[in-house]
């Protein structure tokens, strides 16, 4: 059957060009990170699990969680936790299948804590953290729904969409570096940089405005002007990546709110304010593409914890933005390509009921040049959709 | 001193005449929209409570919560619940002030319940409900920040941003109209049609489709002709109300997922899916609009829950979808209307550091026809921005 | 089958004449109680909802549960709870039969708050209290021995046992009635008298001395010296009723721990001291006959919240007790009697391992002299020890 | 002040000559000891932090807690846990003290998983138990009582008291000695034992009848054949410590509820029944001298958890058992003892309102003969009451 392909070019500004863009991100230690990594890890186990049990992934969707604060009392070299954070799984897994049980809620357990071990280094498991999880079986209309077969392709979940971009702006990849730069180099060489991060990006035609908020690992760091050359550190190196992305003016603060006189400061324990004070939920942070980003379109779906077997607001989310930067680097002329995939409850997810792509192609690009590579990629992609469910049961996509 | 507000014309099609438009409600009943109305209702008891004890409102975010489904067994006549249903109520408040001790916790556990009842009356509250509360008492470092003076402009706790848009399309009306139907005019005549209801709409061209999700209520039907007959009912009404909303034309279809012959129905004992496998969190439904509106900008804060002093991402949503639509009533040639306000941390909140609005202005409108009138409504709205707190603790805007 | 009964007399001091001698009661009010009190609410009520939906009483045992204190601020004229009780429900009952799905979770938050009203009427059920329930269904072993069957006798579940003595002592009734003239006559005109009274009984020789700790209910309570009134006149009337009781001299004080001065005074918001510290959990408190009584023979076993069917823990405990006061009344010539009645697991509960009876008897008193009328009580009683399982279920038996 | 110690000599059949006699131990992984062992980890380890933090032990009382059993599937060569073991931790402590914040619920986090650990290996902490952890910080009454000093004498925490006796009767040794053998070198040797057992002994006359229920560990054990084998050492190891116990008549029974046949067995995953049904809590199980013991005078108190400094529920009960054990060892003559010590209310610990020792003596022997021996290890027993606090804080005395 053929797919359903709309593309047309829009007569609009790019982004980039426009006076001016806003753009966030919330690196992993944030709690509404927390919330969407440990989703994502869940529901990658339960795949994992479910094939090595019953031979295929079974239903589920945990794309549900509350991480809630504790309370804590950091102080330079080495402060504590007072009240352990808590964590609430939740969320609903087959439980039973073929007569066969499957342990759903020790497999979350176990996947949470293993992932927020990866991420978060400095949490003393035994003391500093609660779970709890109650992961339910579903209601039975949207069950059976779902039936996983070989070689077929799976029947979507939902009347839903799917949304994305590319390229990616100059500030958005400001941002997105920055992240990358503290994670993978800056913090396996200076622990005292913490894992909760956010990082917020406002251009104003050229001037590039970067507010980072970074907690601090007080046991790396034993003085007020330690804290204060860390602080000036990030600062340099953010700035000196900022600059390695665009060639417009940059501006960047870190912890604008620090009052150094009475040592108010964005000290932690841990590396994250979920020990004291914010709480976080999965859904309510980054989108797919690991931003936040007014300016552009935005699926209010949380990619993360969804099954990547028929849940749309997981699949579409992932491969539109797939499809858009393929585009993007295989086709000549695109400012700028939005790509919307919308579903059909009960329908194969390979067919959406329309695939829409908006360009807005550079100057003298018609649509007629471009339609037909751009018509090819996305094609492809939705033939190949069942990829996305095989790298995200491998981990190879990020959700958040 | 002098507002930054920038007032520009788009040179683009509005959605309106675009060719596909996507529009989602998720109603009262709804677990996100119940997640929602519990943590907003949350903040609005604490802004009362803080003014009769202690002259003002303080410090508090509970935009959190999960709402943990249960199990049902719901039958033809009146079926049961089988596990409650478990509702966290977290975020964060000030217990104590200038040495007077405040019943957070309490007070959050009654505003929810007293919430619950309103909109799921046939919720058994001794039985089908079980609810626990963690409210923090919040990080110092932003803490601090907020000092809530009489007369005074609270300052921003964050630099953040809202964003809405006027006048609602077409079908976004037909959504809104319909919901609100059913919730006024319908249920009180037939109980059978439960709260928890999804209202999905696309345009394509000309053509409207409609999809309501809608939670029957067991006890008040009898047999499966009786469910197919309120489903029919549904559709009619439905239809009838879009039919008044707009000259296209309108497809409605109730259930789709409902399978007849097999029984396998949207069939409850409660009115809401919760009791039975969908779990709901605050801020992962409707925008502050009453909408997800994937083809318009949108804000992924959650605006419910959160303090209306000084939470720019309460408090410049609201602002922002005030103002656009009183530019839209007021200034004549505007098709379109995008209000983005941006904060800046620490500053004065009638101060945004931007207040970016975007026109699609009718053929042979030109920006200096509007510019006086919309920057004068965007500058009164924003002196009077306090006028948004006193309206919210009043429990006079709709927060989702 | 003939009974297993041995009757012996003990050459022993009653304990009426010992020296010393020691009782406690923990009212209706007290943690401990109101655990026990849940407990048992729950399992009566699960058995009438058995009869109801299968016609027979299941297996189940919900002699668990902990009440976590929550935290006030009493004030005369009225306080506040500042942070809610928490009660945990917790044990196991059987969830489905022949294809009936039973709603036990649901049965037992409304027994556990049905009960919760009618003793403690101050207790804001909106606000000042959060339960959850975590009832498992049990594992199989045991399980599988249980089989309801009518008109036969049920198995024992466990080789255990249960023990009673009787009559009460001269202290154990002063100690029974002030409880009883509190809750029955004092409280219901003097609301001020909260339900969380301990009362404790020390005799040393011919002296009484009576200790009662008291929760005062500080709405009812306007100043200092009404609140030493309240105190002053439970102590004449505890007098009062103690004088009823023995002819031995009697002191009593009343909330010994209170220091008038600091005004550090049992206050409460809710009768209760679970409100401000006070955690309590099943089976900790009053024995089976609603006393503590360290010089007499105890069973260990949680009376409340077990089983009425098969379960010794409950059944002999309840049964015991029932015989021995049955011979003190019936048959001449006892001074003390304790009946011991051992369960064998798998056999018929009316068929004991043994059941043996120890008796002081008066001077003069043989054991030829009143063997067969103790033998015939305790045959009879044995005969018809379902009885007890039917007074269980009509509420009729106190288990605390 | 001379103490006021009374000692009288009981005209009594001691218990090793009555007819009938009852004893049971729950070993260490039974649920209700797993509750009282993580009790009494988190009071130790609240001591020691104490000490460590402001140089004193502060009030805390951790004799609460609840073990709420999971769900598992054992099965041969090793089974899995279907639903995690909750385990909620509560009771109160102090949590600040002179402005010093202590972490309370982490210390008891910590605490409780450590112990755990040490009794429960094959237990996975990752996937199959979850804990929450809700300690009040007490009501103020109680708490002003309490107020470490260093060098004097604690002030009773109540009017209350402790029991024991001494020697142990032959029956009792025997149960005594079968748990410590399993523990200390059964297990060691053959880990498809499990800690969680029950051993009930019961002598009528001169026979002894032992049974044990003893969970078995499903991955050490390949098949029925294999279970029966290790039953049947069991019951051999058993029958043979219990011989160099006594000389009566020993029969031992092992797992008497299993079913061959059916596979009914008593298998598990961890080596205890909470992962598969079994509730447990603190205080429930033996007495502080490791048994339940119906025939002898008990303490209801929970002994585990009790603060080591001025809970008499917890001091007296651990002192008179080593009193009534240090009588019997070092005067001649006592064929049975019994230690009663009574506090007051707000006096020194070291001056009861009365020790009560009751004697049953050898033939021949007179009070006259072993008055003042006893009198002096009672007295010096008390004058050195402080080290069961030092001992208990060490670890070095069991509490049940």
């Amino acid at each position: 059957m053929k797919r359903n392909i709309a593309i047309d070019i829009l007569n609009q500004t790019p982004l980039e060009q426009q006076q001016i863009e806003l753009v966030e991100r919330k690196c992993l230690g944030h709690p509404d990170s927390i919330a969407d990594g440990i989703a994502e890890s869940i529901s990658q186990a339960l795949c994992r699990n479910y094939i090595d049990q019953v031979g295929g992934v079974l239903h589920h969707n945990t794309d549900q969680g509350e991480v809630v604060a504790g309370e804590s009392l950091p102080a330079f070299g080495g402060g504590k936790i007072l009240k352990p954070i808590f964590i609430l799984l939740d969320g609903r897994a087959t439980k039973e299948f073929n007569g066969e049980k499957i342990p759903a809620e020790p497999i979350a357990l176990k996947a949470a804590k293993d992932y927020l071990r990866t991420i978060l280094p400095e949490l003393d498991f035994d003391r500093d953290v609660t779970m709890d999880v109650r992961l339910g079986t579903g209601s039975t209309d949207l069950r059976d729904v779902f039936k996983p077969e070989e070689g077929t392709i799976p029947r979507a979940n939902d009347t839903s969409f799917g949304v994305s971009f590319a390229p990616f702006s100059e500030i958005e990849t400001c941002v997105r570096e920055i992240s990358s730069y503290i994670d993978n180099t800056l913090r396996p060489k200076y622990p005292a940089y913490g894992q909760d991060i956010k990082i917020m990006g406002l251009r104003q035609g050229d001037a590039i405005k970067l507010t980072l908020c970074c907690a601090m690992v007080d046991r790396y760091i034993s003085s007020l002007s330690e804290y204060v050359d860390y602080r000036s550190r990030l600062q340099e190196e953010a700035t000196r990546i900022a600059k390695q992305c665009t060639k417009r003016s940059v501006e960047v603060s870190i912890n604008a709110a620090d009052c150094d006189k009475e040592c108010s400061l964005f000290l932690t324990v841990t590396g994250t304010s979920a020990e004291m004070g914010d709480d976080g939920s999965v859904g309510r942070g980054n989108r797919a593409n690991g931003l936040i980003t007014p300016h552009r379109p935005m699926s209010m779906e949380a990619t993360s914890g969804k099954n990547p077997i028929n849940h749309i607001g997981k699949i579409y989310n992932l491969l539109s933005s797939d499809l858009a930067h393929e585009c993007v680097k295989k086709v000549d002329g695109l400012s700028e390509i939005q790509v919307r995939l919308l579903s059909q409850i009960g329908m194969p997810i390979d067919q959406p009921l329309i695939a829409s792509v908006q360009i807005i192609s550079e100057s003298g690009v018609t649509l007629k040049d471009i339609e037909k590579d751009v018509y090819e990629i996305i094609d492809y992609g939705l033939e190949n959709i069942t990829s996305i469910t095989e790298r995200v049961i491998k981990g190879e996509l990020k959700t958040f």
